[in-house]
């Protein structure tokens, strides 16, 4: 009851408006299969990777990443640009090339698409701070 | 151009902080193909269903619906509660079991299974707004 209750005081601090991700014009889908002995590092990447791009890159909205409980060492990645342009832009930068050759020999197969919104809808919550 | 700066000026006035998906402690993907010849009817009764869950529930904090670009009729969800408890609270809402209802025969296939955060990163934006 206690991990409940601390739940919901957390959500009764949000307002609840469609956040940044309402504004993507180009959202990008990964589905990485990670070699297993190297799955926490490639964790960690990912991490620093994400963590710079949203700090650092203006068109970059939201970025995604999370394991499939069942099978943990397939990673999906939900990118959220403001346009296509954005992702290019994302793709040259120092800290996504970085990503890409530490990580390359980690990633055992990789699908990349492109998807269309039809609606991104999030709670926003008061701004100014970095977790 | 035009575009390009606009884009640029809207993220501008975006704050820099993981956004209140670092929150989510329970996220769900769900992956549905949808008979084409009723998938505007889907979309509308999908967007109806994301923004009364949104709006209403403290527990759901993101519900991104898409389609892939080179298949519309598939269409995937990326849903982040703040724990197991306000998924299983989602399911029983009149919104959700109406959006099932209203869609169950448009549906060809359901594939839902959960995922763990690895790294949820999103910039906030300025609260007030519901768009």
């Amino acid at each position: 009851m206690d991990a409940m209750r601390s739940s919901v005081i957390g959500a009764s601090m949000l307002t609840f408006s469609l956040c940044s991700p309402a504004q993507a014009q180009y959202v990008r889908l990964a589905e990485l299969e990670i070699d297993p002995a190297q799955l926490d590092v490639f964790k960690a990447a990912v991490t620093e990777g994400v963590q710079a791009a949203v700090r650092s890159e203006p068109g970059v909205l939201a970025l995604y990443a999370v394991y499939e409980k069942e099978n943990p060492n397939r990673v999906r990645v939900f990118e959220m640009y403001t346009d296509a342009a954005a992702y290019v832009t994302h793709l040259e930068t120092p800290h996504f090339t970085k990503f890409r050759a530490t990580t390359d020999k980690m990633v055992l197969s990789r699908k990349l698409f492109d998807a269309v919104p039809i609606v991104l809808g999030a709670k926003a919550q008061s701004p100014g701070t970095l977790r």
